[in-house]
């Protein structure tokens, strides 16, 4: 699908040529409501950041094809289609920093049907696009979660839009919900297993971790069984497996106010390790707020992983247990503390030391690098990226930083947000 | 695609059985960020135009299964996919009058990983839906043109979900705009054309007519010759003959402010029109605001008819020259009259009177039921359906009412004013 803005959110880049950045380009959909020969297409203003490149000046490629806009005059087989995007390179020599930038393009059409003197018609259209570096060489390794596209996803996005999403923004991880994302979970259709593995071959994406629920209270009057619960992991252990993901995080019930696993969980994990060893898949329990490192819920998984020697359990971290502020106002609650609101326990920011992290970090296979909001100058106000990337690297950690979006949830705001995210640690990790 | 709001708008139905109306249905999409086993739902509220249906009361259709909350508390093998809808069905005698109705919904889902006294959570979702009322006997067909679609088409909406949205509302035709809705155009794909009729018989859809342009300003330096633009229309009726539709509506280029249509037109018609005779498919000039009936533009037309005796060329009248108020404010221009802003001429409200239109109707095949905006009441402050319905029923007319939104372009208004205007319409044309 494409985006509802005429500019859309992918395919804004630096146009590198010989080595050296020539300039950038963006992508539009037809403004107009029926497709167009080229040849009625009369030039495209361009200002970004408030710098105006004149009409003639932008390049067109329309349908595979790159052309001047004395050719797109002179054309005859060359057509924007509704369907189809044009993408306009602009010649700017050093291109566009990373980060946030203001676009307004006014396009250009002749309509025959519009009297003479008003028949080149001007549309025009106003939005941001993020420059995402490429990610530097390093331990660290860029993905993204499904998850930050909940609600885009079959509304605004096909799950092919959303591996084209992760791949234009040189992410190279996808993480998934299995039982958000497969159809026909718990059994995918093998040729939906053959298209996925296409799909991902296509983009150059990795499958990473896979999300999965252990539900303990799937039936209203009594908890699962440990062996129901092994059950179910087992069969996501499989599932993933068979889609080519590495790790398995499940989401196992809890029992109490501090988040305290269903007492099965134990038993259940221990009865499916002998499976992840075989398949080489590391099941994943996710620290999350609120609980934090230093707490018991995490020690007895550190007591799990010395009990049972397994190098297929580990630690999967959320960055939200590092917030140093609660998210609140417009991104998710209706609590004000400048009103005199006061903020609730489960809202407050746990801003979990960095300490405590480089202390379990040997013991973490993956980290969902959960963000709710990052401004047009990259600041994220929640969660302290300047003092986690720099502490992951320090400490030399190798895996995943897999964006995981939570912040509202209109659409088109996560695939936004997450290109913003990937900009700031990508120059974090560059040590920029 | 699904929409995004969580009550979508096709699947909006009162339920018939036993040839009486026992309650109504709609869809949603699921409100949560994973699908689910549909044993962890938990019944849901509904409130219709401020009436409260409790939540163990409504039915569950899910996976192609009818489900009460018990046997849904129970079920062990369906679920509820986030690509897919559930159907919820609410017993009401009588069901529910055409027309917009509220509707507020609680789903409640067991969340296993939510603390046990707040495991049960509420989503909550508002909307509004339209009951459309079966099409009555008589000669009025009710079709849609893609044009309402405008913005949301390859968007939100793929072209298969166009067809579904007029089947949904029990709409029988189909317009298109050839060079806006045909990939590959001017040249589809046979496989996209075998497609394409799959997709209307699914449906039970007609192609009815099919919008071409004739670019004459196609080059910037000279008009298109009359041949040029007779190979151009001639292209588009074998293409529309090659998907079904039986009439096609030229846009030719025109010369001034009151739109004569550039001299080539008649001659450019004159040569396709034994190739209109060989494909029985309709050439249809389209009497558009600020052209009038009265007007030598139209009657222009009406002596070509006369002089080449033509069965294969007839008028197409869109409703927007029957305006009885200009589209102002919200809907069109930023013109207040109120402020005592004067209405451009070109905006201003033709009102051409029905006396006008039953003078014509012998020579017109097909109407574009051009409208605005429809209110939560089904009125119409621009366009005198009260007046134009009555007028063809009792001249006996037959054929097409097409509904053409052209009103704001946010998405997901289109399809739901389509609703609205095909509720308005088939009320007046039941004399009701």
């Amino acid at each position: 699908m494409l985006d509802f803005a005429i500019i859309q959110g992918r395919g804004f880049h630096n146009v590198v040529e010989g080595g050296r950045v020539t300039g950038f380009r963006f992508q539009l959909r037809n403004p107009n409501y029926r497709g167009v020969a080229a040849s009625l297409l009369d030039g495209i203003d361009v200002v970004v950041d408030g710098e105006r490149i004149p009409d003639h000046v932008p390049l067109w490629t329309l349908q595979g094809r790159t052309l001047t806009l004395d050719e797109l005059r002179a054309s005859t087989d060359v057509r924007w289609q509704l369907d189809e995007t044009a993408t306009i390179t602009v010649p700017k020599p050093g291109g566009l920093t990373p980060g946030v930038h203001e676009l307004e393009v006014v396009v250009h059409l002749r309509r025959s049907y519009f009297p003479p003197l008003i028949a080149r018609t001007p549309f025009t259209a106003t939005g941001k696009g993020v420059i995402v570096p490429a990610a530097p060489e390093g331990g660290l390794r860029f993905g993204v979660s499904t998850y930050s596209y909940t609600g885009d996803l079959h509304t605004t996005m096909t799950l092919e839009d959303v591996v084209a999403d992760i791949a234009d923004m040189g992410a190279t991880g996808i993480e998934i919900l299995g039982e958000g994302n497969i159809p026909g979970y718990p059994s995918p259709d093998p040729a939906w297993v053959d298209a996925w593995h296409r799909l991902l071959d296509t983009h150059g994406i990795t499958p990473t971790n896979y999300g999965s629920w252990v539900d303990t209270t799937l039936w209203r009057d009594r908890d699962l069984t440990a062996e129901e619960g092994a059950d179910r992991l087992r069969s996501d252990l499989r599932t993933a497996h068979r889609l080519g993901f590495t790790s398995v995080r499940p989401k196992f019930g809890v029992t109490s106010w501090q988040l305290d696993p269903h007492p099965i969980w134990q038993e259940a994990v221990e009865r499916s390790l002998d499976l992840a060893a075989e398949l080489d898949v590391v099941i994943c329990p996710e620290i999350h707020a609120p609980t934090p490192i230093r707490h018991p819920v995490t020690q007895g998984y550190l007591d799990f992983i010395e009990r049972t020697g397994s190098k297929h359990f580990k630690l999967l971290i959320d960055t939200g247990i590092f917030q140093t502020a609660p998210v609140l106002g417009d991104y998710a609650e209706e609590i004000d503390p400048a009103d005199g609101d006061e903020v609730p326990e489960h809202l407050r920011a746990l801003a979990v030391p960095m300490a405590d992290l480089v202390e379990v970090l040997p013991h973490v296979h993956f980290i969902q690098a959960k963000f709710f909001d990052i401004d047009d100058r990259l600041n994220d106000l929640h969660v302290p990226w300047g003092e986690i990337v720099p502490t992951l690297r320090q400490a030399g950690w190798s895996g995943w930083l897999s964006s995981e979006y939570e912040g509202r949830r209109e659409p088109y705001r996560g695939r936004d947000q997450v290109r913003r995210q990937h900009a700031l640690l990508r120059t974090l990790a560059a040590g920029r």
